[in-house]
């Protein structure tokens, strides 16, 4: 079987090169096209690319001309391509991804844009891969050949996936979150230097307010044709620290039946997935890495664990003002599992579900 | 009427510097006497101290001889010093500075070893100014002729000086915290460049104990001859990030009335304390900074508030799910305000309140 | 006598922001009034700052209302205004001075659009006060009432006020010199964090250029109506670093004749210029400071000598290749003494001259 | 045929952590024994690593037990060992490398005690290969059994690889280099963080001493038993950036032969040596990469070329100033192509000249 050709959308920002990074040999998968915005179009795609990663751009899309943003354009260039993913920005995506929908394509997507929608699946595959089943509910509704498929904000995602074995072995009732997130998550340019040095902002835009309702959806139960919100109790403060790449988050949380430190430990070193029972070429062998040393996870350390791919936990400890209260710390990688990887990730859990 | 003579013990560390560059003008106090280890002791100070300061050594304390941190030695070479200001390590102040007490000397204390000893005042001068008076069952239970004062810890003090307009007006029932705390806290070797750069480490040795227990009896009731500490529930996450000075505190706190976040900011806005009514040398005017704009306080920015002894508070807002839950951010300076600066108005409000 | 009314072009950058510390409580100067581009003009000036220094915006300026960058809604709205300092990006300024200056106003520019002019006088006030001379044969070729006179680029000023006393003293053949800038001198936005964490750019546009070209106009004679570049080898490789603000740059130099390190010293230790001897308000008392530790100058200790107006020297040594060769390390400011304060100067310098 | 076994003496440092890395699964060596100070031998390895890596220790050499420094506990615990790789500390190497030298083993050693005796090789093995000739030499007149074996300086390895090209084409009469060095060269506790946030250190103790003497053994030419050195001049400024890994350098050449960037671009572009040519498995394929954008090398994106084994060189421009003058910039990894790759090409050069 050949591979599947797909295009990245938005291919020259930061998440865009974090795409072509993971699908560069993607066993599945096979880069066939770039989008990016109408004053990017048409160029040879190292022009309009400020790229940040530290290997070069791959000689094989150098030069490859950037296409528009557009599923005409890209039907006539590039008729093999089914499958899309999105690293547009979220009032950009708006407009587009239904377009693509629309016009039968796919679309894996990491902008915010329609991860609330009703009808839309907001998926980690580890945590709620049956939520993919709104794809139907979608197509019905929306009249679509294609679909869209969203992954949570990059924050999110490293919380829920720490907190899902917990959900699952003990019932989590409330949690606050604290965060410590990387400068990449703003973009190539979001944050000026002067800003950064020797600096804390505590303050990211609307990012607290995915964070507490996102939560709520992915860890929802789908009822028929729509997703009830979990009840949980969710509460999120977050800020932006001197950190290239991963983001930390300190966790208070509140369970509906005691666990101790060990216990907690121990679910979640040894939980797993749809993504590892299904072995799916990008899934980390174990999602989540539970640390023992009193002083990890640290970015620096630990955002490649798996590839980026695994979230590392720490010092889980009894919070002392919680009724069956646990503290903990995560750190995930941003741009791989809160991002581009997620996207991916999504979209094998889709070839496996045949959606694909 | 002449000034105070003062002695720095532990004066070639980190907030041993502080306290140089916060009593070398001071209208009350005059540096007479410097001391540290015995294998600093008898050396010029400017051989001894790792100097991190942006200011050049004072040049009149230059080539002032380092004294052994002995009372006797102190007596015999500095007869005028009446108050002491201890800058130890904690293993080191456990030791010295009841000989100090003992021998007539005030010591102010910014060293944990004594905090939490139940007739040693732990004082905020905004605060509880009035746990000075366990100085008199202090004296009487351990027959000294001097005391000791302490100060909190550094996250301690940002936090508790933040909170106590809240207590006073709405109470508090319980509060979680999650600290950024900066490298400058962990003295001037205590955290490689190695470790830090491009990285947050979540774990600072006994902070969180400190913050959980310190808090309590800081907003405790004296009654009789202790403290009956306050019945709140504190829970702490300390962090490590790449930041010179200025700790910053996420905090979710349930209060015991409602309050909107604009009533908290006018509360926090128009709070004074003793300090100030009695205009204290190096009392803020204003303990508590409100910032409107929703990106601060940062601690680039904001360390420096009346220099370094106001705390900036910013981002106040409702908490979605504590009961009258509201959240906040809080920056001051941890040398300043949450080190030196603390010791120096504790000594202040006593010779107010003339115990010196 | 009153202070003179002075307006800021391009307030509202990294530049302007400075020109605004430093002019605040000035005893001649006076802001009068703030220019902008088109899209900030007629706002409230803290609406269109982006904010960068740690103070906040002086009180008395935050609502002022931004001027477009043109001499007649100038003269209108402020016509007590004779002296505009300028921090406009050099595009602009090189539309826009020339008719300031032909409006009559003396035109103090940190801009790089007419540095290497013949007839404009890029001055540093220690070095080539004569220079300003060249406003006589500018305003009679010209036809100007006004005039303008530039301060050289950031990195110049620093190399070249350090090479003044060597050129009096031994005189200097040629020299290489390898920078390590501050992030500050890109302007608030020019360098993003994701650049500059755990890096080096070692590359800033046609800043080589300028090093190797104004260093020759400034040591150079006026005679007659023009300057003879002085005919000293420059040879430069400008490097962006982590720093906040303060450019260090290593310095490889070859004297006509010989001396020791302690001679270098020891002359730049004792060099003063115009305007110490004039004691102009912004002038630092000793233009060098000459620092004995192996280790200085750095620059988050030393960028603030004398208020930033100083400039620091260390590690001068022997060069073991060049005859009479002298290697050293120098310190200073990039936006004060390298720009906001080095117009600032000039300005003072041609007060005290008559020319305003 | 079997691997050789090998021990890292000084493994617990950085550079000994390095050489595990670079050592886990090399075709020809193989760990078999860790050593270090006598206050960590017999204890397991992960006990006393200061681990600093991204990756974990090796699974197979955490509980490691650690060896003293010494040959007679080698050759007792591992008899099998002929190769021993020396981390040490120059004044601990001063004394131990002669011994095991002496014990018969060969001694790969990044220390800098013994570069610059006269019988000692000190080989970069794509410059100077036939230096190990001198081992015959040393053999003789020490009357040794094994052989000991250096390395250059981190600063001087990245210098001279890239100068090789420019000696063997157009010749070099003299050269200036001003370097930014990363944090990591000093050992992990070596920079507090305090001391590097926000700052520049223009000092590195002995480093600009190496640079200017080994710079010449290296590249002198082995004549009967001894190296004359070359006839170069070599001047160094030496600084410290806040940067993880890669020492950056900007270098003003003076050369023989005219020759014009394109040239100089080109010659090393396509420079190989006998590591290249005997595939050996460390060898980078090419030593020099060249960049053509204008703001390359660049630490974080460069140091790792060829799993760091590589230098990359950019901005290769006409020197203004001197005759046949070029500048360019250089980026290498201090520890692996600085440091401990360094030594195991070494190692490897030796086994395939059958010195091993």
């Amino acid at each position: 079987m050949g591979r599947i050709g797909v295009a990245i959308l938005g291919a020259t920002g930061t998440v865009g090169q974090e795409f072509i990074k993971l699908l560069l040999n993607h066993p599945w998968f096979e880069i066939r096209a770039l989008t990016a915005s109408p004053a990017s179009a048409g160029k040879p795609y190292h022009k309009v690319a400020r790229w940040h990663l530290e290997m070069d751009i791959p000689e094989e899309l150098r030069d490859m001309t950037v296409l528009p943003t557009d599923p005409q354009a890209l039907k006539e260039e590039e008729p093999e391509v089914s499958l899309v993913f999105s690293a547009l920005p979220s009032e950009i995506a708006k407009e587009a991804e239904p377009k693509f929908a629309e016009a039968g394509y796919v679309v894996c997507s990491n902008a915010s844009a329609y991860r609330m929608h009703e009808d839309i699946p907001l998926v980690i595959p580890e945590v709620n891969p049956d939520h993919l089943k709104l794809i139907e509910v979608q197509r019905k509704k929306r009249g679509w050949s294609g679909a869209i498929v969203t992954n949570p904000n990059c924050t999110t995602i490293v919380l829920v996936l720490s907190l899902k074995p917990l959900v699952d072995e003990f019932g989590v009732r409330r949690l606050f979150v604290s965060t410590m997130q990387a400068i990449s998550g703003a973009g190539y340019e979001g944050l000026p230097s002067m800003a950064m040095i020797d600096n804390v902002i505590p303050f990211i835009e609307r990012e607290e307010e995915k964070v507490e309702t996102e939560t709520l959806k992915i860890l929802g139960k789908l009822v028929g044709e729509s997703v009830v919100p979990a009840s949980i109790g969710v509460s999120a403060s977050c800020n932006r620290v001197h950190v290239l790449h991963g983001h930390t988050e300190t966790v208070f949380v509140e369970l509906e039946k005691e666990a101790s430190p060990e216990e907690v430990a121990e679910v979640m070193d040894r939980f797993t997935g749809e993504p590892q029972r299904l072995e799916l070429p990008t899934a980390p062998k174990k999602p989540i890495h539970v640390r023992p040393e009193a002083n990890r996870p640290q970015p620096r350390f630990d955002r490649d664990a798996e590839g980026g791919m695994a979230v590392v936990v720490g010092r889980i400890r009894k919070d002392p003002i919680l009724e069956n209260g646990i503290k903990y710390v995560v750190t995930g990688h941003n741009l791989i599992r809160g991002a581009a990887g997620a996207s991916v990730l999504n979209a094998e859990l889709m070839v496996a579900h045949e959606y694909l």
